[in-house]
Protein backbone atom coordinates (compact mmCIF):
# COMPACT_ATOMS: atom_id res chain seq x y z
CA UNK A 1 0.00 0.00 0.00
CA UNK A 2 1.23 3.71 -0.82
CA UNK A 3 2.12 5.32 1.87
CA UNK A 4 -1.05 8.38 2.17
CA UNK A 5 -0.89 11.74 2.62
CA UNK A 6 -2.78 14.01 4.72
CA UNK A 7 -4.38 15.79 2.10
CA UNK A 8 -5.87 12.35 0.64
CA UNK A 9 -8.51 12.78 4.23
CA UNK A 10 -8.38 16.53 4.26
CA UNK A 11 -9.94 17.34 1.03
CA UNK A 12 -12.64 16.96 -1.22
CA UNK A 13 -11.60 14.04 -4.14
CA UNK A 14 -10.63 16.71 -7.28
CA UNK A 15 -11.89 15.57 -10.63
CA UNK A 16 -8.27 15.12 -11.90
CA UNK A 17 -7.47 12.66 -9.52
CA UNK A 18 -10.46 10.77 -10.19
CA UNK A 19 -10.17 10.67 -13.74
CA UNK A 20 -6.24 9.53 -13.16
CA UNK A 21 -7.71 6.61 -10.84
CA UNK A 22 -10.28 5.97 -14.28
CA UNK A 23 -7.64 6.38 -16.87
CA UNK A 24 -5.21 3.50 -14.86
CA UNK A 25 -8.26 1.20 -14.28
CA UNK A 26 -9.19 1.64 -18.17
CA UNK A 27 -5.97 0.37 -18.57
CA UNK A 28 -5.95 -2.32 -16.30
CA UNK A 29 -9.43 -3.84 -17.37
CA UNK A 30 -8.82 -2.93 -20.47
CA UNK A 31 -11.97 -0.06 -20.95
CA UNK A 32 -12.23 1.35 -24.04
CA UNK A 33 -11.86 5.58 -23.04
CA UNK A 34 -12.60 7.86 -19.86
CA UNK A 35 -16.13 8.14 -21.10
CA UNK A 36 -16.51 3.96 -20.78
CA UNK A 37 -15.63 3.54 -16.92
CA UNK A 38 -17.64 4.58 -13.61
CA UNK A 39 -15.74 4.45 -10.56
CA UNK A 40 -17.58 3.92 -7.16
CA UNK A 41 -17.12 2.84 -3.60
CA UNK A 42 -17.25 -0.63 -4.67
CA UNK A 43 -19.66 -2.38 -6.69
CA UNK A 44 -22.46 -3.37 -4.39
CA UNK A 45 -23.52 0.36 -4.51
CA UNK A 46 -23.63 0.16 -8.11
CA UNK A 47 -25.94 -2.37 -8.16
CA UNK A 48 -29.38 -0.63 -7.90
CA UNK A 49 -27.63 2.50 -10.09
CA UNK A 50 -27.76 -0.45 -12.67
CA UNK A 51 -30.56 -2.13 -12.09
CA UNK A 52 -32.59 1.48 -12.40
CA UNK A 53 -30.59 1.59 -16.16
CA UNK A 54 -33.91 -0.59 -17.75
CA UNK A 55 -38.00 0.23 -16.88
CA UNK A 56 -39.15 -2.21 -13.71
CA UNK A 57 -39.87 -5.71 -15.46
CA UNK A 58 -38.55 -9.19 -15.80
CA UNK A 59 -35.30 -9.85 -14.60
CA UNK A 60 -32.81 -12.93 -14.23
CA UNK A 61 -29.83 -13.96 -12.75
CA UNK A 62 -27.85 -17.22 -13.45
CA UNK A 63 -27.84 -19.00 -10.19
CA UNK A 64 -26.63 -20.30 -8.02
CA UNK A 65 -24.83 -16.98 -6.86
CA UNK A 66 -24.69 -14.03 -5.00
CA UNK A 67 -27.73 -13.08 -3.08
CA UNK A 68 -27.38 -9.14 -3.17
CA UNK A 69 -28.57 -9.37 -7.14
CA UNK A 70 -31.75 -10.30 -6.19
CA UNK A 71 -32.68 -8.05 -3.29
CA UNK A 72 -31.59 -5.31 -5.34
CA UNK A 73 -33.53 -6.46 -8.49
CA UNK A 74 -36.53 -6.14 -6.39
CA UNK A 75 -35.99 -3.22 -4.47
CA UNK A 76 -35.63 -1.39 -7.80
CA UNK A 77 -39.10 -2.71 -9.15
CA UNK A 78 -38.09 -5.96 -10.50
CA UNK A 79 -39.72 -9.40 -10.93
CA UNK A 80 -36.31 -11.31 -10.18
CA UNK A 81 -35.90 -15.01 -11.12
CA UNK A 82 -32.90 -17.11 -10.42
CA UNK A 83 -32.66 -19.18 -13.68
CA UNK A 84 -29.90 -22.60 -13.82
CA UNK A 85 -29.38 -22.07 -17.19
CA UNK A 86 -27.75 -18.74 -19.29
CA UNK A 87 -30.36 -19.61 -22.23
CA UNK A 88 -32.84 -18.47 -20.11
CA UNK A 89 -31.19 -15.20 -19.29
CA UNK A 90 -32.28 -14.33 -23.11
CA UNK A 91 -35.46 -13.28 -22.38
CA UNK A 92 -35.44 -11.04 -19.17
CA UNK A 93 -35.34 -7.07 -19.58
CA UNK A 94 -32.34 -7.27 -17.15
CA UNK A 95 -30.09 -10.15 -17.02
CA UNK A 96 -27.35 -10.58 -14.57
CA UNK A 97 -24.55 -12.93 -14.33
CA UNK A 98 -21.16 -13.32 -12.53
CA UNK A 99 -18.09 -14.68 -14.42
CA UNK A 100 -16.47 -16.02 -13.66
CA UNK A 101 -19.18 -17.44 -11.72
CA UNK A 102 -19.15 -17.67 -7.39
CA UNK A 103 -18.87 -19.84 -5.69
CA UNK A 104 -18.33 -22.60 -8.49
CA UNK A 105 -16.22 -20.60 -10.77
CA UNK A 106 -17.88 -21.32 -14.02
CA UNK A 107 -16.47 -19.17 -16.86
CA UNK A 108 -18.47 -18.78 -20.03
CA UNK A 109 -16.96 -17.55 -23.14
CA UNK A 110 -16.59 -14.14 -24.45
CA UNK A 111 -18.88 -14.97 -27.74
CA UNK A 112 -21.67 -16.44 -25.93
CA UNK A 113 -22.28 -14.07 -23.79
CA UNK A 114 -21.86 -11.14 -26.54
CA UNK A 115 -24.52 -12.67 -28.51
CA UNK A 116 -26.84 -12.88 -25.70
CA UNK A 117 -25.35 -8.93 -24.77
CA UNK A 118 -26.74 -8.55 -28.15
CA UNK A 119 -30.24 -10.70 -28.43
CA UNK A 120 -31.02 -8.75 -25.00
CA UNK A 121 -30.06 -5.33 -26.62
CA UNK A 122 -32.07 -5.92 -29.77
CA UNK A 123 -34.90 -6.56 -27.30
CA UNK A 124 -34.30 -3.21 -25.38
CA UNK A 125 -33.26 -5.48 -22.03
CA UNK A 126 -29.77 -5.24 -20.51
CA UNK A 127 -26.85 -7.64 -19.65
CA UNK A 128 -24.87 -7.28 -16.59
CA UNK A 129 -21.64 -9.51 -15.31
CA UNK A 130 -20.41 -9.15 -12.59
CA UNK A 131 -16.93 -9.78 -13.12
CA UNK A 132 -15.76 -9.27 -9.43
CA UNK A 133 -12.93 -12.60 -9.65
CA UNK A 134 -11.92 -11.79 -13.28
CA UNK A 135 -8.50 -10.81 -12.01
CA UNK A 136 -8.09 -14.08 -11.54
CA UNK A 137 -10.32 -15.50 -14.60
CA UNK A 138 -8.60 -16.73 -17.97
CA UNK A 139 -6.40 -14.09 -20.19
CA UNK A 140 -9.24 -13.02 -22.98
CA UNK A 141 -12.07 -13.43 -21.19
CA UNK A 142 -13.01 -9.81 -19.87
CA UNK A 143 -15.89 -8.01 -21.33
CA UNK A 144 -14.32 -4.46 -20.21
CA UNK A 145 -13.55 -3.90 -24.00
CA UNK A 146 -16.88 -4.72 -25.14
CA UNK A 147 -19.63 -2.33 -24.12
CA UNK A 148 -19.91 0.31 -26.92
CA UNK A 149 -22.97 -0.43 -29.22
CA UNK A 150 -24.47 -2.64 -26.58
CA UNK A 151 -26.61 -2.71 -23.49
CA UNK A 152 -23.85 -4.01 -21.60
CA UNK A 153 -22.86 -2.92 -18.09
CA UNK A 154 -19.55 -4.91 -16.63
CA UNK A 155 -18.51 -4.52 -12.82
CA UNK A 156 -15.27 -5.25 -11.50
CA UNK A 157 -13.70 -5.21 -8.34
CA UNK A 158 -10.82 -3.42 -6.98
CA UNK A 159 -10.49 -5.17 -3.27
CA UNK A 160 -11.04 -8.73 -3.54
CA UNK A 161 -8.16 -9.03 -5.68
CA UNK A 162 -5.77 -6.63 -4.05
CA UNK A 163 -6.71 -7.60 -0.50
CA UNK A 164 -8.50 -4.29 0.47
CA UNK A 165 -11.97 -4.60 0.27
CA UNK A 166 -12.17 -2.30 3.19
CA UNK A 167 -11.10 0.85 0.60
CA UNK A 168 -14.28 0.51 -0.93
CA UNK A 169 -13.51 0.88 -4.62
CA UNK A 170 -15.00 -0.77 -7.63
CA UNK A 171 -15.81 -0.13 -11.32
CA UNK A 172 -19.08 0.08 -14.51
CA UNK A 173 -17.58 -0.29 -17.52
CA UNK A 174 -20.36 0.83 -20.17
CA UNK A 175 -21.40 2.63 -23.45
CA UNK A 176 -20.82 6.42 -22.29
CA UNK A 177 -24.98 6.56 -22.45
CA UNK A 178 -25.07 4.42 -19.77
CA UNK A 179 -22.06 5.40 -17.95
CA UNK A 180 -22.77 9.19 -17.80
CA UNK A 181 -26.22 7.90 -16.21
CA UNK A 182 -24.35 6.06 -13.21
CA UNK A 183 -21.66 8.57 -12.53
CA UNK A 184 -24.44 11.15 -12.93
CA UNK A 185 -26.12 9.04 -9.52
CA UNK A 186 -23.35 8.72 -7.70
CA UNK A 187 -22.24 12.20 -7.81
CA UNK A 188 -18.89 14.28 -8.24
CA UNK A 189 -17.51 13.17 -4.76
CA UNK A 190 -18.74 9.40 -4.34
CA UNK A 191 -15.01 7.70 -4.24
CA UNK A 192 -12.95 8.68 -1.13
CA UNK A 193 -9.45 10.32 -1.34
CA UNK A 194 -8.11 7.25 0.14
CA UNK A 195 -9.57 4.72 -2.22
CA UNK A 196 -8.60 7.02 -5.01
CA UNK A 197 -4.88 7.22 -4.10
CA UNK A 198 -4.41 3.48 -3.11
CA UNK A 199 -6.64 2.42 -6.26
CA UNK A 200 -4.30 4.56 -8.72
CA UNK A 201 -1.55 3.10 -7.47
CA UNK A 202 -2.42 -0.44 -7.32
CA UNK A 203 -4.01 -0.54 -10.53
CA UNK A 204 -0.75 0.91 -12.33
CA UNK A 205 1.56 -1.48 -10.95
CA UNK A 206 1.38 -4.44 -13.84
CA UNK A 207 4.33 -5.79 -12.03
CA UNK A 208 2.66 -6.46 -8.76
CA UNK A 209 -0.50 -8.02 -10.14
CA UNK A 210 1.46 -10.57 -12.10
CA UNK A 211 3.30 -11.78 -9.65
CA UNK A 212 0.29 -11.55 -7.09
CA UNK A 213 -1.63 -14.09 -9.95
CA UNK A 214 0.96 -16.42 -10.22
CA UNK A 215 1.46 -16.64 -6.11
CA UNK A 216 -2.41 -17.71 -5.99
CA UNK A 217 -2.46 -19.80 -8.67
CA UNK A 218 0.67 -21.48 -6.25
CA UNK A 219 -1.53 -21.16 -3.25
CA UNK A 220 -4.74 -22.38 -4.67
CA UNK A 221 -2.88 -25.98 -5.74
CA UNK A 222 -1.62 -25.68 -2.09
CA UNK A 223 -4.76 -25.65 -1.18
CA UNK A 224 -6.26 -28.29 -3.63
CA UNK A 225 -3.12 -30.51 -2.24
CA UNK A 226 -4.65 -29.68 1.43
CA UNK A 227 -8.38 -30.92 -0.02
CA UNK A 228 -6.95 -34.01 -1.38
CA UNK A 229 -5.09 -35.21 1.08
CA UNK A 230 -8.05 -35.38 3.28
CA UNK A 231 -10.46 -36.77 0.30
CA UNK A 232 -12.64 -34.05 0.07
CA UNK A 233 -14.01 -33.25 -3.45
CA UNK A 234 -13.57 -30.18 -4.94
CA UNK A 235 -16.32 -28.50 -7.57
CA UNK A 236 -15.43 -25.67 -8.19
CA UNK A 237 -13.60 -22.26 -7.66
CA UNK A 238 -11.04 -19.60 -8.52
CA UNK A 239 -7.73 -19.35 -7.13
CA UNK A 240 -9.26 -17.22 -4.67
CA UNK A 241 -11.69 -20.01 -3.24
CA UNK A 242 -12.20 -23.45 -4.01
CA UNK A 243 -16.00 -25.02 -3.51
CA UNK A 244 -15.72 -28.04 -2.10
CA UNK A 245 -19.03 -30.89 -2.02
CA UNK A 246 -19.39 -32.53 1.98
CA UNK A 247 -22.29 -34.44 2.89
CA UNK A 248 -21.75 -32.85 6.42
CA UNK A 249 -21.02 -29.53 5.29
CA UNK A 250 -23.08 -28.22 8.05
CA UNK A 251 -21.09 -29.88 10.94
CA UNK A 252 -17.80 -28.96 9.17
CA UNK A 253 -19.14 -25.58 8.47
CA UNK A 254 -19.05 -25.51 12.58
CA UNK A 255 -16.72 -27.44 13.44
CA UNK A 256 -14.02 -25.09 11.46
CA UNK A 257 -15.90 -21.70 12.78
CA UNK A 258 -14.90 -23.35 16.58
CA UNK A 259 -11.22 -23.32 15.14
CA UNK A 260 -11.44 -19.90 13.86
CA UNK A 261 -11.73 -20.63 10.26
CA UNK A 262 -14.76 -18.58 8.62
CA UNK A 263 -15.85 -20.41 5.26
CA UNK A 264 -19.51 -19.84 3.42
CA UNK A 265 -22.04 -21.61 3.28
CA UNK A 266 -25.22 -21.94 1.06
CA UNK A 267 -29.09 -22.46 2.11
CA UNK A 268 -29.76 -23.61 -1.62
CA UNK A 269 -26.59 -26.03 -1.75
CA UNK A 270 -25.95 -28.19 2.04
CA UNK A 271 -23.81 -30.00 0.76
CA UNK A 272 -21.24 -26.43 -0.38
CA UNK A 273 -18.83 -25.45 1.58
CA UNK A 274 -16.90 -22.29 -0.71
CA UNK A 275 -13.31 -22.08 1.28
CA UNK A 276 -10.93 -18.85 0.86
CA UNK A 277 -7.16 -18.98 0.68
CA UNK A 278 -5.32 -18.64 4.08
CA UNK A 279 -4.12 -14.82 4.40
CA UNK A 280 -1.01 -16.29 6.30
CA UNK A 281 0.91 -19.17 7.71
CA UNK A 282 -0.81 -19.45 10.91
CA UNK A 283 -4.26 -19.22 9.02
CA UNK A 284 -2.63 -22.11 7.13
CA UNK A 285 -1.91 -23.88 10.05
CA UNK A 286 -5.41 -23.44 11.30
CA UNK A 287 -7.63 -24.45 8.26
CA UNK A 288 -5.11 -27.69 7.69
CA UNK A 289 -5.52 -28.98 11.59
CA UNK A 290 -8.84 -28.32 11.66
CA UNK A 291 -9.53 -30.09 8.40
CA UNK A 292 -7.41 -33.04 9.56
CA UNK A 293 -9.23 -33.27 12.77
CA UNK A 294 -12.65 -33.25 10.81
CA UNK A 295 -11.70 -35.85 8.57
CA UNK A 296 -9.99 -38.06 11.08
CA UNK B 1 -6.41 11.47 12.92
CA UNK B 2 -6.30 7.79 14.35
CA UNK B 3 -3.47 5.65 13.07
CA UNK B 4 -5.24 3.00 10.99
CA UNK B 5 -4.54 -0.69 11.47
CA UNK B 6 -4.44 -2.26 8.16
CA UNK B 7 -7.41 -4.36 8.47
CA UNK B 8 -9.23 -1.55 7.66
CA UNK B 9 -7.75 -1.25 4.38
CA UNK B 10 -8.07 -4.96 4.06
CA UNK B 11 -11.14 -6.57 5.60
CA UNK B 12 -14.53 -5.67 4.12
CA UNK B 13 -16.09 -3.49 7.34
CA UNK B 14 -18.39 -5.90 9.70
CA UNK B 15 -21.75 -4.71 10.16
CA UNK B 16 -20.80 -4.49 14.11
CA UNK B 17 -18.17 -1.74 12.83
CA UNK B 18 -20.66 0.73 11.40
CA UNK B 19 -23.33 0.00 14.05
CA UNK B 20 -20.34 1.43 16.44
CA UNK B 21 -19.65 4.37 13.85
CA UNK B 22 -23.67 4.75 13.93
CA UNK B 23 -23.58 5.05 17.70
CA UNK B 24 -20.74 7.55 17.56
CA UNK B 25 -22.72 9.60 15.48
CA UNK B 26 -26.25 9.29 16.88
CA UNK B 27 -24.96 10.52 20.47
CA UNK B 28 -23.20 13.24 18.67
CA UNK B 29 -25.95 14.55 16.12
CA UNK B 30 -28.78 14.06 18.96
CA UNK B 31 -30.36 11.47 16.96
CA UNK B 32 -32.89 9.00 18.64
CA UNK B 33 -31.69 5.53 18.09
CA UNK B 34 -29.53 3.57 15.24
CA UNK B 35 -33.08 2.73 13.63
CA UNK B 36 -32.72 6.66 13.24
CA UNK B 37 -29.62 6.97 11.27
CA UNK B 38 -27.91 5.71 8.28
CA UNK B 39 -24.15 6.35 7.85
CA UNK B 40 -23.06 7.05 4.24
CA UNK B 41 -19.94 7.57 2.10
CA UNK B 42 -20.80 11.22 2.28
CA UNK B 43 -24.10 13.51 2.09
CA UNK B 44 -23.94 13.88 -1.80
CA UNK B 45 -24.36 10.21 -2.45
CA UNK B 46 -27.84 10.06 -0.24
CA UNK B 47 -29.42 12.79 -2.15
CA UNK B 48 -30.98 11.17 -5.29
CA UNK B 49 -31.87 8.32 -3.05
CA UNK B 50 -33.43 11.09 -0.43
CA UNK B 51 -35.08 12.67 -3.07
CA UNK B 52 -36.81 9.30 -4.43
CA UNK B 53 -38.30 8.91 -1.04
CA UNK B 54 -41.59 10.56 -2.63
CA UNK B 55 -42.62 10.16 -6.20
CA UNK B 56 -41.62 12.69 -8.94
CA UNK B 57 -43.35 15.66 -8.31
CA UNK B 58 -43.22 19.53 -7.32
CA UNK B 59 -39.89 19.47 -5.75
CA UNK B 60 -38.96 23.25 -4.14
CA UNK B 61 -35.19 23.95 -2.46
CA UNK B 62 -35.00 27.26 -1.12
CA UNK B 63 -31.96 29.82 -2.39
CA UNK B 64 -29.99 30.64 -3.11
CA UNK B 65 -27.49 27.35 -1.98
CA UNK B 66 -25.69 24.41 -3.10
CA UNK B 67 -26.48 23.50 -6.88
CA UNK B 68 -26.57 20.12 -6.25
CA UNK B 69 -30.10 19.59 -4.91
CA UNK B 70 -31.27 20.94 -8.07
CA UNK B 71 -29.58 18.72 -10.57
CA UNK B 72 -30.37 15.76 -8.41
CA UNK B 73 -34.27 16.33 -7.92
CA UNK B 74 -34.06 16.84 -11.65
CA UNK B 75 -32.40 13.77 -12.24
CA UNK B 76 -34.96 11.82 -10.01
CA UNK B 77 -37.80 12.62 -12.43
CA UNK B 78 -39.05 16.29 -10.03
CA UNK B 79 -39.48 19.61 -11.29
CA UNK B 80 -37.55 21.83 -9.32
CA UNK B 81 -38.09 25.26 -8.66
CA UNK B 82 -36.01 27.35 -6.25
CA UNK B 83 -37.68 29.79 -3.78
CA UNK B 84 -36.75 32.34 -2.22
CA UNK B 85 -39.39 32.53 0.65
CA UNK B 86 -39.60 29.46 3.22
CA UNK B 87 -43.44 29.78 3.09
CA UNK B 88 -43.29 28.49 -0.25
CA UNK B 89 -41.67 25.40 0.62
CA UNK B 90 -44.88 24.01 1.93
CA UNK B 91 -47.18 23.35 -1.38
CA UNK B 92 -43.68 20.93 -2.54
CA UNK B 93 -43.61 16.97 -2.74
CA UNK B 94 -40.14 17.46 -1.94
CA UNK B 95 -38.95 20.56 0.14
CA UNK B 96 -35.40 20.87 0.78
CA UNK B 97 -33.32 23.52 2.51
CA UNK B 98 -30.04 23.85 4.45
CA UNK B 99 -29.76 25.21 7.31
CA UNK B 100 -27.34 26.77 8.44
CA UNK B 101 -27.52 27.92 4.78
CA UNK B 102 -24.98 27.72 2.54
CA UNK B 103 -23.70 30.87 1.70
CA UNK B 104 -25.63 33.53 3.35
CA UNK B 105 -25.40 31.27 7.02
CA UNK B 106 -29.21 31.73 7.70
CA UNK B 107 -30.69 30.08 10.50
CA UNK B 108 -34.17 28.82 10.60
CA UNK B 109 -35.64 28.16 14.11
CA UNK B 110 -36.73 24.48 15.16
CA UNK B 111 -40.40 25.73 15.35
CA UNK B 112 -40.65 27.05 12.07
CA UNK B 113 -38.92 23.99 10.75
CA UNK B 114 -40.92 21.54 12.52
CA UNK B 115 -44.30 23.11 11.73
CA UNK B 116 -42.97 23.20 7.54
CA UNK B 117 -42.56 19.34 8.51
CA UNK B 118 -45.73 18.73 9.89
CA UNK B 119 -47.76 20.31 7.19
CA UNK B 120 -45.64 18.72 4.33
CA UNK B 121 -46.19 15.46 6.07
CA UNK B 122 -50.05 15.69 6.19
CA UNK B 123 -50.16 16.05 2.06
CA UNK B 124 -47.95 13.61 1.96
CA UNK B 125 -44.75 15.25 0.95
CA UNK B 126 -41.89 14.83 2.18
CA UNK B 127 -39.02 18.01 4.15
CA UNK B 128 -35.38 17.34 3.55
CA UNK B 129 -33.02 19.67 6.19
CA UNK B 130 -29.29 19.68 5.21
CA UNK B 131 -27.33 20.28 8.45
CA UNK B 132 -24.14 20.46 6.47
CA UNK B 133 -22.65 23.21 8.95
CA UNK B 134 -24.78 22.63 11.72
CA UNK B 135 -21.98 21.30 13.73
CA UNK B 136 -21.22 25.63 13.91
CA UNK B 137 -24.42 26.20 14.06
CA UNK B 138 -26.31 27.73 17.36
CA UNK B 139 -26.80 24.96 20.10
CA UNK B 140 -30.46 23.48 20.03
CA UNK B 141 -31.43 24.19 16.38
CA UNK B 142 -30.60 21.03 15.27
CA UNK B 143 -33.13 18.56 14.29
CA UNK B 144 -32.12 15.32 14.25
CA UNK B 145 -33.65 14.37 17.47
CA UNK B 146 -37.13 15.67 15.32
CA UNK B 147 -37.56 12.85 13.07
CA UNK B 148 -39.85 10.49 14.37
CA UNK B 149 -43.29 10.03 13.14
CA UNK B 150 -42.54 12.94 10.78
CA UNK B 151 -41.75 13.21 7.00
CA UNK B 152 -38.40 14.64 8.11
CA UNK B 153 -34.52 13.59 6.58
CA UNK B 154 -32.03 15.59 8.27
CA UNK B 155 -28.33 15.50 6.63
CA UNK B 156 -25.10 15.79 8.37
CA UNK B 157 -21.78 15.84 7.15
CA UNK B 158 -18.68 14.62 8.54
CA UNK B 159 -16.28 16.16 6.63
CA UNK B 160 -16.82 19.47 6.49
CA UNK B 161 -16.28 20.54 10.39
CA UNK B 162 -13.63 17.50 11.54
CA UNK B 163 -11.56 18.93 8.13
CA UNK B 164 -11.49 15.62 6.48
CA UNK B 165 -13.80 15.99 3.34
CA UNK B 166 -11.71 13.37 1.58
CA UNK B 167 -12.83 10.82 3.81
CA UNK B 168 -16.53 10.42 2.57
CA UNK B 169 -18.54 10.28 5.22
CA UNK B 170 -22.27 11.04 6.19
CA UNK B 171 -24.97 10.50 7.64
CA UNK B 172 -29.23 10.47 7.04
CA UNK B 173 -31.65 11.07 10.16
CA UNK B 174 -35.01 10.33 9.55
CA UNK B 175 -37.88 8.19 11.31
CA UNK B 176 -37.30 4.15 10.55
CA UNK B 177 -38.93 3.13 7.52
CA UNK B 178 -37.63 6.45 5.44
CA UNK B 179 -34.26 5.01 7.17
CA UNK B 180 -34.29 1.70 6.47
CA UNK B 181 -35.15 2.58 2.47
CA UNK B 182 -32.33 4.46 2.24
CA UNK B 183 -29.92 1.94 3.63
CA UNK B 184 -30.98 -0.72 1.87
CA UNK B 185 -30.26 1.35 -1.47
CA UNK B 186 -26.90 1.67 0.13
CA UNK B 187 -26.15 -1.90 1.05
CA UNK B 188 -24.21 -3.30 3.43
CA UNK B 189 -20.60 -2.03 2.89
CA UNK B 190 -20.80 1.59 1.55
CA UNK B 191 -18.79 3.28 4.13
CA UNK B 192 -15.12 2.27 3.87
CA UNK B 193 -13.20 0.78 6.63
CA UNK B 194 -10.69 3.99 7.35
CA UNK B 195 -14.43 6.36 7.35
CA UNK B 196 -15.65 4.08 9.51
CA UNK B 197 -12.48 4.06 12.12
CA UNK B 198 -11.67 7.68 11.50
CA UNK B 199 -15.31 8.83 12.20
CA UNK B 200 -16.15 6.38 15.11
CA UNK B 201 -12.43 7.73 16.82
CA UNK B 202 -13.54 11.87 15.66
CA UNK B 203 -17.01 11.50 16.70
CA UNK B 204 -16.53 9.97 19.99
CA UNK B 205 -14.07 13.09 21.23
CA UNK B 206 -16.36 15.47 22.83
CA UNK B 207 -13.30 17.78 24.15
CA UNK B 208 -12.10 18.14 20.40
CA UNK B 209 -14.95 19.19 19.69
CA UNK B 210 -15.56 22.16 21.56
CA UNK B 211 -12.04 23.39 21.33
CA UNK B 212 -12.66 23.25 17.79
CA UNK B 213 -15.95 25.23 17.70
CA UNK B 214 -14.03 27.62 19.83
CA UNK B 215 -10.73 27.53 17.99
CA UNK B 216 -13.22 28.21 15.13
CA UNK B 217 -15.03 31.19 16.81
CA UNK B 218 -11.83 32.90 17.30
CA UNK B 219 -10.76 32.29 13.21
CA UNK B 220 -13.97 33.86 12.44
CA UNK B 221 -13.13 36.93 14.10
CA UNK B 222 -10.18 37.51 12.87
CA UNK B 223 -11.28 36.47 9.33
CA UNK B 224 -13.87 39.88 10.22
CA UNK B 225 -11.57 41.63 11.45
CA UNK B 226 -9.21 41.15 7.88
CA UNK B 227 -12.19 42.17 5.88
CA UNK B 228 -13.21 44.86 8.52
CA UNK B 229 -9.98 46.61 7.98
CA UNK B 230 -11.07 46.73 4.24
CA UNK B 231 -13.98 47.96 4.49
CA UNK B 232 -15.60 44.68 2.86
CA UNK B 233 -19.07 44.09 3.76
CA UNK B 234 -19.93 40.92 5.00
CA UNK B 235 -23.60 39.89 4.31
CA UNK B 236 -23.41 36.32 5.75
CA UNK B 237 -21.54 33.22 6.61
CA UNK B 238 -21.09 30.44 9.42
CA UNK B 239 -18.08 30.03 11.81
CA UNK B 240 -16.54 28.40 9.15
CA UNK B 241 -16.40 30.70 6.37
CA UNK B 242 -17.48 34.56 5.54
CA UNK B 243 -20.26 35.90 2.92
CA UNK B 244 -18.91 39.24 1.26
CA UNK B 245 -20.19 41.44 -0.48
CA UNK B 246 -18.09 43.39 -3.30
CA UNK B 247 -19.24 45.14 -6.64
CA UNK B 248 -16.16 44.02 -8.09
CA UNK B 249 -16.49 40.43 -7.05
CA UNK B 250 -15.66 38.79 -10.20
CA UNK B 251 -12.27 41.13 -10.67
CA UNK B 252 -11.59 40.16 -6.72
CA UNK B 253 -12.20 36.43 -7.58
CA UNK B 254 -9.42 36.36 -9.93
CA UNK B 255 -7.07 38.32 -8.12
CA UNK B 256 -7.32 36.06 -5.15
CA UNK B 257 -7.05 33.12 -7.71
CA UNK B 258 -3.75 34.30 -9.10
CA UNK B 259 -2.84 34.72 -5.31
CA UNK B 260 -3.56 30.94 -4.89
CA UNK B 261 -7.08 32.03 -2.72
CA UNK B 262 -9.20 30.30 -4.09
CA UNK B 263 -12.70 31.34 -3.04
CA UNK B 264 -16.50 30.41 -4.30
CA UNK B 265 -19.02 33.07 -6.31
CA UNK B 266 -22.05 32.55 -7.44
CA UNK B 267 -23.63 33.07 -11.00
CA UNK B 268 -26.84 34.20 -9.89
CA UNK B 269 -25.35 36.52 -7.29
CA UNK B 270 -22.54 38.27 -9.24
CA UNK B 271 -21.55 40.83 -6.30
CA UNK B 272 -21.02 37.77 -3.68
CA UNK B 273 -18.04 36.04 -2.68
CA UNK B 274 -17.54 33.48 -0.21
CA UNK B 275 -14.08 33.70 1.68
CA UNK B 276 -13.84 30.16 3.67
CA UNK B 277 -11.52 30.56 6.64
CA UNK B 278 -7.74 30.22 6.04
CA UNK B 279 -5.79 26.94 6.65
CA UNK B 280 -2.81 27.64 8.14
CA UNK B 281 -0.96 30.71 8.74
CA UNK B 282 0.80 30.84 5.27
CA UNK B 283 -2.97 31.11 4.04
CA UNK B 284 -3.59 33.81 6.29
CA UNK B 285 -0.68 35.57 5.15
CA UNK B 286 -1.57 35.19 1.30
CA UNK B 287 -5.15 36.05 2.16
CA UNK B 288 -4.75 39.28 4.00
CA UNK B 289 -2.32 40.64 1.23
CA UNK B 290 -3.66 39.69 -1.33
CA UNK B 291 -6.95 41.04 0.15
CA UNK B 292 -4.90 44.40 1.18
CA UNK B 293 -3.45 44.85 -2.45
CA UNK B 294 -7.35 44.29 -4.24
CA UNK B 295 -7.86 47.28 -1.85
CA UNK B 296 -5.18 49.39 -2.32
Amino acid sequence: MPSLSSDVFARLPEPAALDRLAAAAARAYGALSREHIVPAPGTQILLPLVAALVRPGRAAVLGPTYAEFTRVAKLVGHDMDEVGDIGRLKDADLAVMVNPNNPDGRVFGKDELLDLADALTRRGGLLVVDEAFMDVGPAGASLCGEVAHRNLVVLRSFGKFFGLAGVRLGFAMAAPKLAARLAASLGPWAVSGPAIAIGEAALVDVLWAKAMRERLDGEARRLDAVLADLRMKVVGGTPLFRLVHVPAADHLFRHLGRAGVLVRRFPEQPAWLRIGLPANEAAWDRLSVALAAFAS
